[in-house]
């Protein structure tokens, strides 16, 4: 008998790591490939290339008893965007690929593109292609985005160094604690309890679920007053996951705050209501789109000031791991999933 | 009640030809978007980027009952070399995401790349990017591949004039007639009728279903000629269905001779096995990933020297429609499925 080893004993990371180990490029126009937000392509000119692609099933990564479509295609197209800010570039054009089952009609699929395009507009993207199926279950959307930066402004993840700090755009966990409110009031209505759901006082935590935004205004601020950062990506899989994949990469280690890290009075109230421990969410909720970016220590006084980016803490030698300071001073070393050893599951 | 119009009152070209209205570029690097086999993107210099994707579904593009999976990462990537190809350039780069239900394990996955690493080694292409997600239901592969060529070179639909001639490389139905072999003989074994498929004599019609190549050959060819094709597409749909895009796009007609269609002795072997008509199955029949092209009349010498090119009519003023003159003189307008009135679905 064939040897089958269950993908869940490599998971998501460790599965595309191995089926894409050892690949050497051949061409010339490939700078960087697999292992970054996304690839890096050459041409002439100091102008690179870049490409990122997102897949995205539902009732893996989207439900619609609780997503509009038109939300859907905004947020679909605006991950990739994300992808390619996290590099420092800027994305330029997308394609949309579209499985569709017999359940969705045109309006659907319009009110899906009407997103699209909404998010492409506000980030000056084109559409420039596709492919449309159909699907026998479900809705499957695969959507690849190219974009611009210039060879000396791309970031990748691996270029942390010892004592950089490390900084966050805007707050963490509202996404993940959105997902939660809708999961509860899908509940709820599934159980015909018949309640209307109340999302009073609530809109922020919706909004950063349903409809989170790229942080195009970070990197062009970080243009403007001239912080090269070191290290980027955008935390898609929560803030832990994301800095073990810059330490890692950068053969570094590092200290976060957690008196440092920003998050939103209604996370904070939503937590509470859950009973949930705030820390975990706001370090292992994903979906968030904010920009995690570590800067020269030099570049101190400029990050202090800019509005709504957090120094959370700064990069260490390798030997030190990878540390979360609790307010009351212990030490926690982080994981991809839930640093807290009292987080339940 | 809001207004339901079923896709299928559509179709597939009509649903992206919808969503895609009126899209307008705002990026100077955006020189043609949807439409063709590719998005072409220009930075500075002459080489400009090709952009093009697909995505396979389980169930609707593929049936890993007679699959192997090799053979399927193997044609997933192929296909989009294709339509590289098919605007005259040459592959370069693939991302590369997959959905994956738990029913598959990670050596189906290597299997999988397995065959996608081999063509991309065939065709000199860069795997740089990717995702692999999991799956509710069976496997979701989406590919999207870059390439380049020179300005100069790129060939569009559009570009047929009146009098070209119209070309198409390898001969045509065999991949349709590898799929309804394989049909029968999964019936045939589902019916636990236990006979092995005997496969003998029919291996052409097998590879062309199970494992297409992509014309890199044609490509090399027309520019070793020094002929520049004023259209040209991959025949993925069928013969009939890429003649109306090309003439559509060009505002022309066309008059093709069936006798003039290349077509193999296994594929006739078969039709008659099936007591399918012939020329249906090759002017409807999808999947052989030959080029369709037209040439200038001027360029008729060198083509008609070109090995596995064949001529099958010329183009006309678009008052003349898209015609077909059968053997014994009759003509028949081609239509996107089935040009043959009498045909049987």
């Amino acid at each position: 008998m064939s040897k089958r080893t269950e993908i869940s004993s490599l998971g998501e990371f460790g599965l595309i790591d191995h089926l894409t180990e050892g690949l050497q490029p051949e061409n010339r126009s490939t700078c960087y490939g697999v292992g970054d937000d996304a690839a890096v392509l050459c041409y002439d000119g100091g102008v690179k290339t870049l490409v990122t692609t997102d897949l995205l099933l539902e009732g893996v990564h989207f439900d619609l008893v609780y997503t509009p479509l038109k939300h859907l295609g905004y947020k679909a197209a605006v991950v990739n965007f994300s992808d390619i800010y996290a590099m420092n570039g800027f994305p330029k054009q997308i394609t949309v690929s579209l499985g569709v089952s017999k359940r969705f009609s045109v309006e659907d699929m319009e009110e899906l593109y009407a997103g699209i395009r909404i998010a492409c507009e506000d980030h000056h993207v084109d559409i420039v292609g596709g492919d449309t199926t159909s699907s026998l279950t479900g809705l499957t959307i695969s959507i690849t985005c190219i974009g611009e930066a210039e060879a000396d402004r791309i970031v990748y993840r691996n270029g942390a160094c010892e004592t950089d700090l490390i900084c966050v755009s805007g707050d963490l966990g509202a996404a993940y604690m959105g997902l939660q409110l809708l999961e509860r009031e899908k509940l709820v209505f599934n159980n015909g309890e018949g309640a209307q759901p109340d999302f009073a006082g609530k809109e922020y935590l919706l909004e950063r679920q349903l409809r989170p935004e790229a942080r195009r205004d970070i990197v062009e601020r970080l243009r403007e007053m001239n912080v090269q950062p070191t290290a980027m990506m955008d935390i898609s899989d929560g803030l832990s996951s994301e800095l073990i994949h810059i330490c890692n990469q950068s053969k570094k280690g590092c200290r976060i705050y957690e008196d440092k890290i920003p998050i939103d009075y209604q996370t904070a109230v939503m937590a509470e209501e859950f009973n949930m421990n705030l820390t975990t969410c706001a370090m292992n909720g994903g979906e968030d789109y904010e920009l995690l970016f570590t800067v020269p220590l030099s570049d101190y006084d400029k990050v202090a000031e800019m509005e709504g980016v957090s120094i959370i803490g700064h990069v260490t030698d390798a030997g030190l791991g990878c540390v979360l300071i609790s307010r009351d001073g212990n030490e926690f070393e982080l994981k991809a999933q839930g640093w807290n050893p009292l987080k339940e599951d």
